[in-house]
């Protein structure tokens, strides 16, 4: 496809995105070219931009790995997709296939798996190239302001719950009502748990209730961990931590059952002090989950297609997305921001 | 049965035990009166005589829960045992049979439970009380002085192996080959795993060694965890901490593969540092175990009646138990210490 | 307690019941007197009454074992149930305690257990014996008539959606829109699962659609497999064979989707013919189930308490007994009957 | 590469396979060209050949799923393999790596997949083409001809017996002791199970108990069920059926214990009956398990390769595949007959 395209390009960790023309990339074989209708934006974009982790992005790179949109040309090979075809794209490009993880469900661990918007360039713009091996599938005359923050925060959600392994009929508990929370506690109840959230924002533990949460409690309060132990009647099988603060994992310990599962999902940097003599008495699982793999991210997907989990979004043109992460950074977003590519500028 | 026993019997915690005459105690309903021929020494007694942990035992009482013996008599209702059966006394005297955990299999986590030892006189004795509903069988003509350390430190190696959820064919590494470590080396062949064992004691290693283990590696050289990773071709699927220093927990995350569990069965008092970033993006899971339910039991004691695993033993009499507790206060001793009651004082 | 009762008794197998007057029975130890307030009336009530089963139940009896009320007594020894407590008496009546299945979770396997109704007295009248530590909790104030059903042919279809291990997203079939199947339609939506629904009787799939089944199907029609098939986009991951026809059980086999899970739950004399093939080459699951442990059961009343559950009950007097049992020989019940012992005769 | 090769070519269903001189293939982009050192026979070749199932092959083909070679070349854009690398060609030519079966580690119910020596030409013959992802990595400088049947016979029973999902220190039947029979025995017990063996040839019964079965008994001898319930204690815990008849799957539901697993692995034409009211009084599990995925094979390979298991095999030229087929058909070979490359005509 000839011609250019719009999109956020970093060229400094540290500094701001810029606005750039680019000219539209040729998908090669195996890959397919997608026109971005919509991309959320995660705080692993804001860990990019700014560099945190250890192993750093190339540069230049643009960020984005919620890319919803639609198939607008197919590489050599590529048969089971056409253009037209509305699909997602997440933080796993593309994973090696053939090493242990890939081959028994755990793509996401695989040690040769490059990353949208990361290792390759991700959704923060007007086109971007997929994997078409690893892009989801979406519905076809989908809402995808509203599917993309599925593809990220969603899955990530979903999967975190499941590794919980809490049973319909038992209690979970939601750590942090931000862009994943407020899709766990849906999730979840999807899924037949009892929910339980616990934020420090009382408009957050508003948006909580009115999601279904059945007990809310905030974690600045004296007794909050006692009203979630008594609610729950002694502790939630399952405690999901998407709040990236060491508290909240330290708080995660007196909310869960014996013999119950805390699993994080945030990637805060530093360390949480975990007490030997209470995980070994109570036979305590606590767990990292990182995304989920396709199987995950197609049944994430499946749920918000069937209504059950709506991601609450603040759209946003892609001329303002340094303002996005302006306020990522002190968590001045309500749910999740989107960038719109319908809006203008 | 009318008649005195000797015991060992605290009376003071962190005081040193007094060897006593007693009644012989009489089984009540349910109950069965057992004639100890050995009872294991395990860092648990040291624990309670000590007074170490945030409950307390009620004093005076007698320590002990790794008793092997026969039945001398039985309490009202009792039809599953007769006098002259071999039977085990271990940690859980009893529990509640109703709540969630006994009735699915977790009795271990029972809030009502009473243990041997602890809240109920226990087996450093020539006699001791047990619920009759939860000794363990053992085989008739067996090795009491052998089978004693399975009681405790074999139920609660096998089961925390079992918890790592390492499979046949794939590696654990036993961390710290003391009374629990080197009957986990044994149990873990014995279910088909690698065995790597790493500890600070050239000794320790040597043991490791000849039980079996493939990869033996002393905890202080530089590059051990290096070694085991290169060794078991990426890290371990399990870990099991036997060790009861948080530098050990903190090495077990270096030696475990992506996706693999570390598994803590001991229970020093304090807290360890875990690095968020690491659990979250390699999806490792930290679980603590606590010994084992009556199967479990059974099933220990059965490899080991198989002769696939064998404790290694010092045998003591009675009158020596306060020089065995003081060794085991500083690490002093290679495998089990058991009292063994047909040793004259 | 002094007095009489009324009570349906079995004299002889395969004749009627009478309806006698008999003295209230005296709890023993561990055991409770229970004010029977309604009681369903199951098949396996008919199995007993006519001998259908291999061992049969010892003469003269009294039938019954969904059978809902309030503790009246306390035998000695009983601590955590009073006079008042609303309690259910399911089919187990007690079981052994001590054997690998009743010491892992899976008491309902047990080689010892008792039946109620079966191998001791049922709730086929004014008052039963129950044992304490077996009986199920219901919520003070309850409804007793709608509770009743949930005690056996509720837990057996929570149960039985359980083992057929698919998860909440997931497909599941529900064959048989009876007792079980009408209340298996609500568990498996209030477990997250997308439910079809197949059955002969054009009244019973109504009510599976009104209950929520998305997919409901008359099993007579050509095409009825390919429709499940369709619409669940390759067969179902579970399904659940309450139907009592040998027939059903093969059509299971064509509605299942590779890997799945076929679990049976009813129990009709006879075999049914598995095709090695297909089994083989997709990887199926053949899995009986029989009612659930005390932990299921608890389960199952809660999402009933829940109001997740309702079951549709037909309320009889306990003089109708002989008239519901001749009903449901012809399956000539929806839903469920009931004694509801405040009816009038 | 240039040349010719031989290899046995089927131009016929059911007509004896011919040895012919054909032109060395060229891998195209992702596949390899091996050269085979030795190709097991297993029964699916002589049902390819013989066309007995519902799919054809299409003619004319080179059968053969148990190929072990060396690299000779590779085709465009493989770089994890090189010429000189050790591999294995299995029954699993490829899958579309993108369904919901290849996503989550099972590829081997892939709907798309290809099949070696059935829809792409197979390993009876010098030179073989295989897919670079979906080969198995074999020891260098190992032997090929002992390994060879571990392609299939080797990674069937493995991942059987795991379906079996029968624990260390449990008991497991294998029920036939021909090809994968006696490799079943070793693997059972690598993995910590006791194994008790039953078929109704005396010799095969005399290889078993040389392999380390505890029990062993013929299934023609009455008698011969109950001697497997009372050595097992009650029956074992999994039973895999390797025997094609379905007299063998029958008589596995009179040896299984209650809540065990039957893992049928063979692909006999026909049903067999099942006796609905076992299955569900005793929570009996029926599975079907059709080969493994690549990282099944992994493992069943590095069992082997650590001598844990070595099959038994009759080597042949190429030239005698024929009488090879012949004596597979009535059931005349002990242990694998493997086609070794370098024997001469």
């Amino acid at each position: 496809m000839k011609g250019t395209m719009r999109a956020a390009m970093a060229h400094r960790l540290g500094a701001a995105l810029t606005i750039e023309h680019l000219p539209i990339p040729t998908p090669g074989p195996g890959e397919v070219l997608v026109k971005i209708r919509a991309s959320g934006v995660c705080h692993t974009d804001l860990h990019a931009v700014q560099g945190d982790w250890p192993v750093k992005p190339v540069l230049p790179f643009i960020p984005g790995h919620e890319g919803a949109g639609i198939v607008a040309e197919t590489g050599a090979g590529v048969n089971h997709l056409r253009a037209g075809d509305a699909v997602g794209i997440a933080w796993l490009h593309d994973a090696c296939g053939r090493c242990e993880y890939c081959i028994s469900g755990w793509e996401t661990l695989c040690e040769r798996q490059r990353n949208s918007g990361y290792s390759v360039n991700g959704t923060f713009g007007e086109y971007a190239i997929a994997s078409a091996a690893y892009v989801a599938r979406l519905p076809s005359g989908c809402d995808f302001v509203g599917l993309a923050p599925i593809l990220c925060a969603g899955v990530t959600s979903y999967k975190g719950i499941r590794e919980t392994q809490a049973r319909p009929g038992e209690w979970i508990v939601i750590s942090g009502i931000g862009g994943l929370g407020h899709l766990a506690i849906q999730y979840a109840q999807a899924m037949g748990l009892h929910v339980a959230a616990i934020d420090v924002s009382e408009s957050k533990l508003s948006l909580a209730r009115s999601l279904g949460a059945e007990i809310v409690v905030n974690a600045n309060d004296i007794g909050a961990l006692e009203d979630i132990r008594r609610g729950t009647g002694g502790g939630a099988q399952g405690v999901l931590v998407t709040a990236v603060s060491p508290s909240a994992f330290t708080q995660a310990l007196g909310m869960v059952r014996r013999k119950g599962t805390i699993c994080l999902v945030g990637l805060p940097p530093g360390e949480f002090a975990t007490p030997i003599f209470d995980v070994v008495l109570k036979r305590i699982t606590l767990r990292g989950s990182i995304v989920g793999n396709r199987q995950d991210l197609a049944e994430a997907i499946d749920m918000a297609a069937y209504g059950k989990v709506q991601a609450m979004v603040e759209p946003y043109p892609l001329s303002q997305v340094n303002v996005v992460l302006d306020r990522l950074r002190v968590g001045g977003i309500e749910g999740r921001a989107v960038l719109d590519m319908s809006l203008a500028a």
